[in-house]
């Protein structure tokens, strides 16, 4: 059986950084796309693009392609991208894939859904790069790859690109709760994962919107995608199918 | 070393549907008994049959096989019916092993100690079908057991039972509480089992009225059951050795 | 590449009983040590010694070898104690490794950070064994080494020593919050561990205490040194590495 997936990638990705976990996928014998959002492409003006323009590009790429029975992948930032989507062309999508992901209110934007310290530390970075944000090495290190070795962690950082931190603050437009859409909802949750403080989990804090879900889980950070690829495409396809 | 076990169904199942976990128990040595309690055989009256009637018959069970030293069981449901057993026949008993059961105080009901929404649904579907309560698939497939495939999970599902309702609302009579109870008690924790949600949890809101306990975890669903019948029988094995 | 660990044993342990994951420690090619605080050397007097010896005596081990970039390693109670020694020969450390291990706050002693049950328990021993404390076979068995057989839960509870109440009860002091040293810190969870109970886990009401720190986890309980050295060895080196 063979199933149709598309990635969308999370803050300071690009889809090609999705490509070693869509490899193995394949192999499983599943159609997966990788596209890289309007913001994070070479050519994007960080200082201006938003959320609104992010989910346009992956709604675009969907029905560009005219596919159907799309099961949706979203990590992180990517889980506000994959709501909106959602919302707009849900008759194309068979199921949702938060990995990780954000799981907005109607009205809501990222930053509420992450501690103080963050948006202070975006908001400070951003002043100062023309709304381009990127992360330290240090918390990159610590807090979203901590089960890689230190080569890992260099080389991984050294692929991503800054992020244009209007898709942070940009509140989501839902004409209805996730929880209420007729697809399937899944949450993946890599068990190591601080990328999000305990006190502000990802799960259950934000599964918990989806309504009736399914949870998958498995070891690893938030950054799996570089540290154990084969083990989080097993995961998502675990997630995704019917 | 040879144990006793005594493996206590949870809601909609009978014994048939613990014996593959009982065959991989039986592999390493052990005597394992599997049961069918009074208001899940097939003759029995859904409509009438209450909570007593199941402990009476797990009593009985093991007072006409004469079972002494006996590590008992019970999955979900049948936490209700292993802790009304131990309030009666602790002498018997060496320990009790809660497989994300529920743990009752003295006057509860399973109800009691579950989301309000399962007992709209609960109430709703017994009030259709003369008391007999089934689970609807796409709960069973999402959250019961969400780590299956579509396959195995409509193949367990065909096997289930309507359950007797007064099972879930009869209050549980209890001499004393669990904790004080001169037997050992364990709590196995199925660490993707999201039957209970994450604000009514299985573990630790009801393993810790055990007092002290010895706690096992394993990966798997609240229906490892099916998914996975050796780890679930390493796991049991874990928790009821001495 | 050749790092050095220094590894502090929790309450009732000696340096003989992590050798078992120093071993395999070693086998990765890094350089580890395994020093007894005082307080729990056959000749010291439980009577008397505090934590203050305790930390002096790993500070002086320290110092004594010359070490440099010392990857330091803390057990249980032996948290406190390398909190202390942080406190006073930061220069000399790299990174902090906490193993389901203490995270005290200036004026804390061990006491203030576990359940009331555990100090009336410790109280009441101490009391008539003028303050050498052990602790109750029954707890060992269920809630520090539930992961192990029988008969390792009776071999590793007969390596243990009499521990001195003082440390349990001398508060620390330390100059500054543990979270704005300028050092590394990692926190490693035995996901099993019920030492603690989980209305006061370890992880994440302590870890969170050391500000940006790296999570990794493990199966396992609160005595993984004995029931799996092999994993607990590749866990530290993945908290310990750079």
């Amino acid at each position: 059986m063979s199933d149709t997936y598309v990635i969308i990638h999370g803050a300071w990705h690009t889809g090609a950084e999705m490509e070693a976990v869509a490899k193995h996928m394949r192999e499983s014998g599943h159609v997966v796309h990788c596209p890289t959002l309007a913001g994070n492409r070479p050519e994007d003006d960080r200082s201006t693009m938003g959320l609104n323009d992010a989910i346009e590009s992956a709604v675009r790429f969907i029905e560009e392609k005219d596919l159907h029975n799309v099961r949706l992948v979203g990590h992180s930032y990517g889980g506000m991208v994959i709501s909106g989507v959602a919302d707009r062309i849900a008759d194309r999508l068979e199921r949702l894939v938060y990995v990780n992901a954000f799981v907005p209110l109607d009205g809501q934007c990222l930053n509420d859904l992450v501690p103080p310290h963050y948006v202070e530390l975006f908001d400070s970075i951003a002043a100062q790069n023309n709304n381009a944000v990127m992360l330290p090495f240090p918390v990159w290190r610590e807090a979203f790859i901590n089960d890689a070795d230190l080569a890992l962690a260099q080389s991984s950082y050294a692929k991503l690109n800054p992020h244009p931190y209007h898709t942070f603050i940009d509140p989501i437009s839902l004409k209805q709760p996730l929880a209420q859409l007729n697809i399937g909802k899944s949450y993946l949750n890599c068990q190591q994962d601080i990328a999000l403080p305990h006190g502000l989990p990802w799960h259950p804090r934000l599964s918990e919107r989806l309504g009736l879900f399914r949870l998958v889980e498995c070891a690893g950070s938030h950054e799996t995608w570089f540290s154990n690829p084969p083990r989080l495409a097993q995961a998502i396809i675990e997630a995704g199918r019917d």
